[in-house]
């Protein structure tokens, strides 16, 4: 059996892709793995911990490769193991995802000396922001807002998934079309041409196949997300149930970021503030907007839409571990 | 064998509870039966159908008795047969209820030369009008807005169930008091009092806990509904938060009223509003605030709670269609 010995574990637990990496003391990637998604929320625990331990083996088998060494030979001990995991929001997350990353490491013979566990949105902050004072806003399938300010203190808003949260997100602009173009159907509110392009999206010829749509075993949150881009299209051909439906998006994240701002104490600091997500990359009016409202509320924010990977933020959050332990 | 005949078998097949009534000439029980809720939707097909034909097993055994025949003799044909059934809002909906309502008659061998299906709502407000106009609005677990006019025209509004309506319902009130809390905890709204009182009702300490509790598996939507009551405790505290639900709720059951008001062309007529469902029963505040409105909108309407049970609606249905058999 071969005893190795590395500085840094890193792993970017995301909801879509789990990437592992090991480094060297100059910071070199001696290993990499790839492997699916390992959010718990999303797929469950077992498969969540398959999909770690996948990213994991693969890095040892990496690094096996680089050091001509077996495989089932080597055991590893990281003076660090960084892992930042999606669907870490509470206590309770982090008692499962603590269980998921100790069953993953023990089966590919990894021995971490220090293990810190991360919410992969603060993860992807501190990446973005070098460990600057700085905001992330989420705008994908779902929606969220991290902080960080320079006395190292974390925030968050927003979120809460999408039975009572997740406002401004995909899966909520989703859901406020469908609701739009029911109420437009039974007489309650006006009416729209989302219904025709969502009708045709999923294959509806009225509001009772919509509802069949939604109460369908079919039916996902993520197929909700999807129809956001539908209402992005009824806003350009200037539909204004979908305007307000995007305008009310924006305000939502605004009002999300203000939140963690204020409770920050940001307001008067320079600082970054980091867009990320589909409707913010792909829905310029959303973005725009969001913007607009932003900078009017802290003009000297430095506003972009980020372009590291998560991973960078979770190495640099183990380097600054590493370098306060030898100081 | 005995072969019987009666004109009319009458059955409620309502959420939480099934009533089966079998009719004689002069309009006489000579058989009931109560079982189980029978919608579908919220307990599957297979629990339903049992449900269903628990009760229709129990008239006939009710029957038997009271011809003093033995109940495994007996097949009974009935000149029409009415069932007034929860869940039914699609054609979809029907599909799979009439599907249910066949198994159930074939097992307790009752044969209908004519079948009526209604939407329970509407058997509901015909029981409560007596035939004439009139819209009934229910705001319960769920909401919805059922109304008929002179004419016999029928129009609904609002409903489609907890993901994308039911606006103003038990259910909308409780998720709208969850999302305002968690607005309060992480700083994107008022505080409330109604953090305490629903935090002590389902064990929570904190936000992360009624979030947790949300997406736990005991969650359900009947639970959401239940934590309508401490909104409405919260509002006679005094508590401004609450208060908006609670004005938000009424104003969407008005909306609701007023767009079957203007599909039936009520407007200008003389007719009777109908107010049920725990939320108008027991929530003074929302009730009143409803009437309001509606006073001001149609003036000459007349407005009460409603005193029939259901299945009244449904023999006046399968009576008023028998009288036109004989025409």
């Amino acid at each position: 059996m071969n005893r190795l010995h590395l500085p840094l574990l890193a792993v970017d637990g995301g909801g879509t892709k789990s990437l592992a990496v090991l480094l060297d003391q100059q910071q070199q990637a001696l290993g990499e793995g790839q492997a699916g998604g390992c959010n718990y929320q999303g797929i469950g625990k077992e498969a969540a911990t398959q999909s770690l331990t996948a990213c994991l083996d693969k890095a040892m088998k990496d690094l096996a490769k680089k050091k001509k060494l077996s495989h089932s030979e080597i055991q590893l001990e990281v003076e660090c193991a960084v892992f930042g995991m999606a669907g870490l929001d509470t206590e309770q997350d982090r008692q499962v995802i603590l269980e998921m990353i100790d069953e993953a490491l023990k089966s590919v013979k990894i021995y971490p000396k220090n293990l810190l566990i991360e919410n992969d949105g603060f993860a992807t902050l501190l990446g973005e922001t070098e460990g600057k004072p700085g905001i992330l806003v989420i705008a994908g399938t779902g929606s969220i807002v991290y902080g960080v300010n320079e006395a190292g203190m974390y925030a968050r808003t927003g979120g809460w998934g999408h039975r009572v949260g997740d406002e401004g997100s995909g899966y909520w602009i989703g859901k406020q079309a469908v609701i739009a173009i029911l109420r437009a159907e039974d007489g309650r509110g006006p009416n729209t041409s989302l219904s025709e392009s969502i009708y045709s999206q999923i294959g509806a010829e009225n509001g009772e196949d919509l509802v069949n749509w939604v109460y369908s075993p079919s039916y996902s949150v993520k197929k909700m997300a999807e129809l956001s881009q539908f209402v992005y299209k009824s806003y350009l051909d200037g539909d204004e149930v979908a305007k307000t439906i995007l305008l009310k998006a924006s305000e939502e994240l605004f009002i999300a970021a203000r939140a963690v701002i204020e409770q920050l104490e940001l307001k008067e600091k320079a600082f970054q503030i980091i867009l990320q997500g589909g409707v913010l990359k792909h829905q310029d009016f959303v973005r725009q907007t969001l913007m607009d409202q932003l900078y009017q509320y802290v003009p000297e924010a430095k506003i972009d839409m980020g372009k590291q990977d998560p991973i960078f933020g979770i190495i640099t959050k183990g380097l600054s571990f590493l370098q306060r332990e030898c100081e």
